[in-house]
């Protein structure tokens, strides 16, 4: 399992850093397109590629299928491990079963859902949410890069037809979606367990704050003639942090833009992306509407003004509680929320949806620095593995 | 002399912003090489580009020459009168003295000095500073722009050896430097004059701030477990703001870089320059000194570091009295201060040097905004010619 990983290891790292760049079809997604494509032939599982770029490696077909999977991008300068080590321990334990001559009483399928970080067009989960609907195609496909490149234009550059985006027919012959994952966090050290078992994801979303003001010298003109934008952002950070600790809930700016971005020019623009989470919605709706409030009152003192954006807004998601509690069961695992959001908080609108958690001793992600011990990679394989002999 | 400015309005402006984006090396600067070039043939000037990439313009040669002129790069989206203004008007006066039949007694030179705004490399005044010997070769050469190019590949590119760059001969045969400029602020508003001649450069200096942490899920890692480098960042820009009211300095941020740099990615590390003038050295010091404080300890208390960068410091330029009054009484202008740096400040080190500055109605500068009315302009050329008529 472990070599699977190895074998794409080298797949959109970047040198300096040492954390992945994949992004969703840019050279390292195709290769990685390319390393599932072959997964599945090697499997003689049958390999489907969705209008939305999701990659379906199907064991038997037909209704009520056994969805496994997860996600091979990763946001800037990701990790190893989340996204890609679902998909490689649900090959794995296709292997298993199929090794010990296992014959399932139902499809088994494993996904590589397209565009789960949203790096490259700034929308998370693109290629579960235009699969079950809840995102529109013609917004999708408007979203431009930082270069400003649309997402239709980049699907068109590798040859898929952005006609073709938007509800497929495949999820409506899915039963059931378990979805393996490392933690985020590290609620499974501290319960001391290998694996664990999703309760619930927090409702989170990402809000585009741009900060306007006037461009100028920055030597020749006095503090007191400026129209900056830059200190009500800081003031807009330092507000974030506040309120998010104060109501337990998770904010954070880690994408700016400046502009015209020389040093001896005051900003005309400063756009900020703030990304926040909390345990409810009523939570998360008061700290974003609490924030705006103290940004735009700081835009103002200084002259400037703030333009928000809502980018998206994901409700709190409950996974299945009969699936839930028979995985638990099964697994005698904790069962556990996050705050992140997963391709398995999207389908479960829809479809019966698990997650496992792998554990991560650091509880760090989102950098090169993410890790989970080799032993744990196994014990979630394992796990797995039952978890499939018990529903299929 | 407007006529000129129209003649290359459209080199290197940006449909979307209008702003200029006149970087060194870059197309648009190969192209006013190239206008600048046509200029000096135009009117039977002997055309030089020094080692440094400076052009300069000869009427007459030999020792002693009074040298005119300055710069047409820009900061990203500047506006079209920031060094291109002064070049024009000192063609402006070579024109009118010749049709005059005037015969200088001294050589005249127009000089574009190179990369003043250093927006490309970082360095202001490089090709000045890099003539006088103020800035040493190798470093230089060495400076990378933000796709990693250095300047000595830019150099490369466009057939110009990096072996040549360094002090220069002509400099020998430099009397006297007069630099026109546009006024970046309102003090000739104020004056009620349409030209000025300046007194003095406040000191200046950039200083490049990093502030280190660790890169983490913005979801999952809960506020208390990070090491989010950007609210020491946001503490540092409104100390830097306040720092600067209560000393009567300048103080900006208008240039910031994230990594990881995703919406839902906790920043490993914020880097953000800053621009720093003050009315003397002593101030200046104080205020870096003072902002630094407070950013190490605003770091230190969220588990975060800051690495300081000097980028560059100048010191406080006094222009040659006597020329400076001289002039002064030629025209019967205002004498003014300026927060602002120019080439003229580069070899004031070594050579008597005055500036003459031309109203702006609004103040703004480094902004598409900025602007100079035609009478204003034509009054500068005016002014720049009785002071050629004077010294020469």
């Amino acid at each position: 399992m472990i070599e699977s990983l190895d074998a794409i290891a080298g797949v959109g790292r970047d040198p300096g850093t040492g954390g992945y760049r994949r992004h969703v079809w840019g050279d390292a997604d195709m290769l990685l397109r390319e390393w599932f494509a072959s997964e599945a032939t090697a499997r003689g599982m049958d390999l489907v590629e969705d209008g939305n770029g999701n990659q379906l490696a199907w064991w038997g077909s037909g209704p009520d299928a056994l969805l496994l999977g997860s996600h091979l991008d990763s946001v800037p300068d990701g990790g190893a491990y989340d996204g890609p080590l679902g998909i490689v321990s649900s090959f794995a334990a296709v292997d298993r079963l199929s090794a010990e001559g296992f014959e399932p009483s139902r499809p088994i399928a494993v996904a590589s859902f397209a565009d789960e970080e949203g790096a490259r067009f700034g929308i998370a989960c693109a290629g579960s949410q235009l699969t079950t609907g809840a995102l529109v195609p013609a917004r999708a496909l408007a979203q431009k890069d930082r270069d400003g490149v649309t997402m239709a234009e980049a699907m068109a550059a590798r040859g898929r037809d952005p006609r073709a985006v938007g509800r497929t027919s495949w999820l409506a012959d899915v039963g059931a979606f378990v979805e393996l994952h490392v933690e985020q966090g590290r609620s499974l050290v501290h319960s001391g367990a290998p694996v664990g078992v999703a309760s619930a994801i927090w409702p989170h979303g990402r809000w585009r704050l741009d900060f306007c003001g006037e461009a100028n010298h920055a030597g020749a003109t006095r503090m007191e003639d400026r129209r900056d934008p830059m200190p009500a952002y800081a003031t807009t950070v330092l507000a974030a942090r506040r309120l998010a600790i104060e109501t337990g809930a998770r904010a954070t700016f880690g994408r700016i833009e400046v502009e015209p971005g020389g040093t001896n020019a005051i900003p005309s623009r400063v756009s900020a992306w703030l990304d926040a989470r909390a345990g409810d919605e009523k939570d998360l709706s008061r700290l974003v509407t609490d924030l705006v409030t103290e940004a735009r009152a700081a835009a103002a003192a200084d002259g400037t003004a703030l333009h928000l954006v809502t980018e998206s807004v994901s409700p709190a998601v409950r996974f299945d509680g009969p699936l839930r509690d028979r995985i638990a069961a099964t697994l005698d695992a904790p069962v556990l929320a996050t705050g992140a959001g997963h391709d398995a908080g999207v389908l479960s609108a829809q479809v019966p949806t698990a997650m496992l958690f792998v554990r991560n001793p650091t509880g760090v992600s989102h950098s090169p620095e993410e890790h989970a011990e080799d032993d744990d990679c196994a014990a979630g394989v394992t796990a797995l593995t039952e978890v499939v002999r018990d529903l299929a």
